[in-house]
């Protein structure tokens, strides 16, 4: 299978097991790059400026980053479609879940002002620099937001383009409608829940992971997938439903695990960026509830009351940062949160136990439960 | 006809002369209204946050304006279906317009660092005023910038999903996305003059006039309104695309005028606020061409250059406006933009004369494009 291409066999050359992603990456990859090179050539007979713009947005598509949204539509929908269905007429809708990805993480860096993502400066940090380098004047780091800003929203809007272009009914779009929805809400939540810590609860954080994490990432993208197929199918609709919130929430949790513990040369975040956000995490809210109450005195909920909005100084020392880390692990939150990762995989393999899928995507999806939830970065 | 309801009448209520427009209005208010009171009442269900968040959204909506999106769809669309079609069924996709302009408006007014809008707080200015009586943590204006640019986002998809619920064509969403894509890029264009000045023109201010301006206010919502007819109609599509670019630059040229001349109690903005910004209008940009060296000297490219990002102190003086009002003035260059908006609307209205559409439309869109081209605000 390895050798599988594109154009090359019966399958379309899109491996059918798990095990092999490398040709199904390629194809997305080469899906993107195809919409997006048209999309530049367009915006740059316009005006150059906007060829440039155009390219910034290309470039962090192709930076990378797991491209999970696409991978779990591709299951969703080989689930129902059987190994047979070519995947050329769907293809640009997964992709279409990749520049919707990025998207919502060009704003979401503009919002946290988080400097780097997979380790790269991030898009308003990006364009901060053209604007320093071009000598232009105001504000560079004005101009980056502003023009972050405007390259997610062209990302959403190059998103919907490409889904347009796959063959799709109308509950596709239904399905790729509410997952944006939840993804928005679930934004806002995150964004409030780091300026009224006081109102947050573990529940609380549950359901920002259900809604900004769990939604987008695995949950909808599993059920376009089976839209794609046009076929109604309630049974495997509400086995993906459970196995994405289960895994999804899986999936944030570790991310908050990662956010306190993950290696930063992996990651490509500075160590311990949650605590330093003071972001209001089920992990966070965990240590609260099991602390006691010395060990809760050392966790307070606004370390970033601390900072200096204006530029970002007075924040916690890496010894702070190193402390906390340390008492939530004593609180036993963090093993807590392991046994809440593992029943809740559990639960998503469960789930999919009796849904009427084909035998290769149901191994690819637990797979993918376990992969996913046990990651580095 | 000033007695029709919408569902009143044979023509359901829809007023068909341009004179008469506030019934139209009153159903595209009412089509947003029910579309809003849905979406908040789900989000709230979810969170009563987000609930919250929606609704703000909801009265930013109906806070106001012209409308003028929709009603330029509305007569696109008219001019080919004729006087007896239904206008129920494509009615979303004319609010979907409104949707589309509220996200646009959100987010440049984040870009801009705007506080009014309408006379309004602008949506940032909105979300920082909760944090602070909410007692949040953080900084406000932060907290608020994030908040606006997610209900803008939101606003977007919401659009998306509005004009879903259209009877339209596939031709629908591709105009759609074409006008997006020009929108986005002319806004970048905008925020781009702003900090290049010196690398600007009175053409490539145009450029951003078709683009910003004209393409999504006036040419693709007229387009659009002709594709849900699902009539190829190649003579009405030249046509409306050159009415649309003639009297969308009119409208603009006329904005450039009234963001120096404009009366703050009617625009709702503050007075010069383009002198203020250091905006790179096709007005400035004709003023400078136009200018005597010594008046050149009193009309610098960068005012923003001046003005301290951190706390928008050490802009010009209402004095220092009003004298380059002066002088813009004294340079004949807004006496020159006066005749190219006469001369783009001529321009508009004789790319009527021959395009095979109903007479009312065509009577009412000679009448917007001389309302909407001498317009107070």
């Amino acid at each position: 299978m390895a050798n599988d291409t594109l154009e090359g066999n019966r399958h379309r050359g899109i491996p059918r097991q798990g095990a092999s992603p490398h040709t199904l990456i390629d194809a997305i990859q080469g899906t993107l790059a195809d919409f997006l090179a048209a999309q530049i050539l367009s915006l740059d007979t316009i005006d150059p400026a906007l060829g440039r713009f155009a390219r910034t947005a290309r470039d962090l598509v192709h930076a990378g980053g797991k491209r999970l949204r696409p991978v779990f539509a591709y299951w969703g929908w080989r689930g129902s479609a059987g190994p047979d269905a070519p995947v050329e007429p769907v293809l640009p809708a997964f992709a279409a879940l990749e520049l919707m990805h990025t998207f919502a993480l060009i704003h979401d860096d503009v919002m946290d002002e988080s400097d780097t993502r997979r380790g790269r400066p991030t898009a308003h940090r990006i364009f901060a620099g053209q604007h320093e380098s071009d000598g232009s004047i105001g504000d560079p780091a004005r101009f980056g937001s502003a023009a972050a800003v405007l390259i997610g929203d062209l990302c959403l809007v190059w998103a919907d383009q490409l889904l347009a272009r796959a063959e799709a009914p109308p509950s596709v779009r239904a399905c790729y409608d509410r997952m944006r929805v939840e993804a928005i809400a679930g934004q806002y939540l995150d964004v409030l829940g780091e300026s009224q810590p006081g109102a947050w609860s573990v529940d609380r954080a549950l359901l920002v992971a259900r809604h900004k994490t769990a939604s987008y990432t695995i949950q909808r993208p599993l059920q376009l997938g089976l839209a794609l197929t046009g076929v109604t199918q309630p049974e495997t609709e509400q086995a993906y439903g459970s196995y994405g919130l289960a895994v999804g929430e899986a999936f944030q949790l570790r991310d908050d695990l990662l956010g306190v513990y993950g290696d930063p040369a992996v990651t490509g975040k500075p160590a311990g960026d949650d605590l330093r956000t003071g972001k209001p995490t089920a992990l966070l809210m965990l240590a609260r509830k099991l602390a006691t109450p010395g060990q809760r005195a050392e966790l307070p909920l606004d370390p970033a009351g601390a900072v200096n909005p204006a530029d970002g100084s007075g924040g916690l020392t890496d010894a702070q940062v190193e402390r906390r880390a340390q008492i939530i692990t004593e609180t036993g939150a963090p093993a807590r949160l392991e046994g809440m990762i593992q029943e809740r995989v559990a639960d998503g393999i469960a789930a999919l136990a009796q849904a009427p899928i084909h035998e290769e995507a149901r191994a690819a999806l637990i797979e993918l439960a376990v992969r996913v939830t046990h990651r580095p970065a």
